[in-house]
């Protein structure tokens, strides 16, 4: 009997190759180009995936349970499939290929999964601080084009988890809603500044199916301490970056690979009376400064070499 | 300006060979080595077909939403990643993998998504169709192992379709639990024979991603008709197939790839008086048969070539 039970990889790949291409096939129709085009890669990629491991049913059983726990994990306040996009590396990939990579420009990094909230519009100077837990500090920063012109009426939004590594929506009954975010706009000088506290390292979610994940593989869940921006401006892409506050813990192994050198930023002891006074402290204390810089928007193709105006048709 | 704006397929590939390392290392201490291998793969693969598609980070971002728009459409009654993994062929092809691949065994096909349900223990000769409407036909076959021998006291799933394309669960108001399906054992000839309606070809639900999916596609989204079995045995290997109707729509262009031409079967015109007697139908009335052939499990190696009881641990 064992003479007849060989594997189809012994025996060819017949079947396997003419269901790939019946597949295919099968999206041959599909008006869009670029749709076609995602979908075949897609469709290859995936058989490809599966003829290498080789799945038992109970396997692509679980697999398929898997999926579908990530997805009923997701809710308004939680999104299950970006941390597990985050820490299978494909956030910071997506990032790295959308790169800008012109020199000057400021380096980006991930969005992350805690970006589903709109952040309160607040006004300069205002904190972003609503507890008056956790140790104050002020964060001073402009907004740039790439040949050095300050871009006044740019908008930026930030957003944090608070000094014990929790964001607000983690803990709604607890922390008020937009405590650790704010939507600034800079101003005639291209100038944004802020107080609040200093965000903490913090271990993502664990408590669903990534967290699953993370312990069958022994890693830990820990991001270094971060600040979240994204500034916008007419006529210049979109930067999503982060600061990470150098010193803090797992700046060398954070869950999702988001850590470039270039965005580690030193919390200065200040001892400006001054700015202190403006912000309601007293020195010496805590002040980082962040300058942004966007490239330009006007004929920057997108990765895949199309003309903007194409793909945000 | 433009000269600075290279792209990083122009500059190089350091920064996401660097990226792919870094994520491929976080697993190296995964404990169970067959899990260290899948996300090994997982990891390669998925980084492969994101460094061919380029994604812009819009196009991520609809990623991210179809995929949590499938794990949302899931519940106990509808299982929509495994729509997701038969229309792209994936559940068609881990039948594939897992075909015992001995010549005399039913050939396998997909599960699909509405086996969510337990079916319910019915006698042999009981009716599935729990409606009366529909066109009446009876099913008989038997259990076999390769050599010939008939498996007594197998438990044979049936799940089908109604004569108007409709499982049970996709109508709870109008049709009842357990409409169409029956958990038979066979007699101690390895018989099983049970009443039913000739189920018709019908559309796999598209009113949710998934049916999006073929749209963008122009896909349609007709499967032939077939009844659903499973068939176990003590000491073989479960057998996952449908019989299809010979005749039917879509016999060539199934939206699931599940056709084999071994499990076409034709639904004959019976005279046989006493056979319709017994399931309470007058001559003449549609009779399908079908002898489901199951290889032994003793010491067969699941597709990654581990023995059986290490996968099933």
């Amino acid at each position: 009997m064992s003479g007849e039970r060989e594997r189809h990889s012994d025996t060819g790949t017949s079947g396997v190759d003419e269901l790939l291409d019946q597949v295919r096939s099968s999206f041959d129709d599909t008006s869009d180009p670029r749709v076609r085009d995602v979908l075949d890669a897609l469709v290859r990629h995936s058989h490809a995936f599966m003829r290498e491991i080789e799945p038992t049913l109970e396997e692509w059983q679980q697999g398929i349970e898997f999926l579908t726990r990530v997805g009923q994990a997701c809710s308004s306040t939680r999104q299950e499939f970006v941390l597990l996009s985050d820490v299978l590396g494909l956030s910071m990939l997506a990032e790295t290929i959308n790169d800008a990579d012109i020199e000057t420009v400021t380096d980006s990094t991930v969005l992350g999964p805690f970006h589903m909230t709109g952040s309160p519009a607040r006004r300069l100077g205002e904190s972003i601080d609503m507890t008056g837990a956790g140790t104050p500090c002020v964060v001073t920063g402009s907004v740039f084009d790439p040949d050095g012109t300050t871009l006044v009426g740019a908008t930026v939004d930030v957003w944090q988890c608070d000094g014990d590594g929790f964001y607000d929506v983690q803990k709604p009954d607890e922390i008020p809603a937009g405590n650790g975010r704010g939507l600034f706009t800079t101003d005639t000088e291209g100038r944004f500044y802020f107080r609040t506290v200093v965000p903490s390292h913090y271990p993502i979610p664990t408590d669903g199916p990534v967290g699953d994940l993370l312990r069958a593989s022994s890693r830990h869940p820990f991001r270094p301490a971060h600040i979240h921006f994204i500034a916008s401006a007419d006529q210049h892409r979109d930067l999503t970056t982060h600061i990470f506050i150098a010193g803090s813990p797992y700046l060398d192994s954070d869950a999702v690979f988001a850590v470039k050198e270039s965005l580690v930023t030193s919390l200065e002891q200040s001892d400006d009376v001054g700015l202190g006074a403006r912000h309601g402290l007293q020195v010496p204390f805590g002040h980082a400064t962040i300058d942004l810089v966007l490239a330009p928007s006007d004929d920057l193709p997108d990765p895949a070499g199309r003309p903007r105006e194409e793909v945000l048709r």
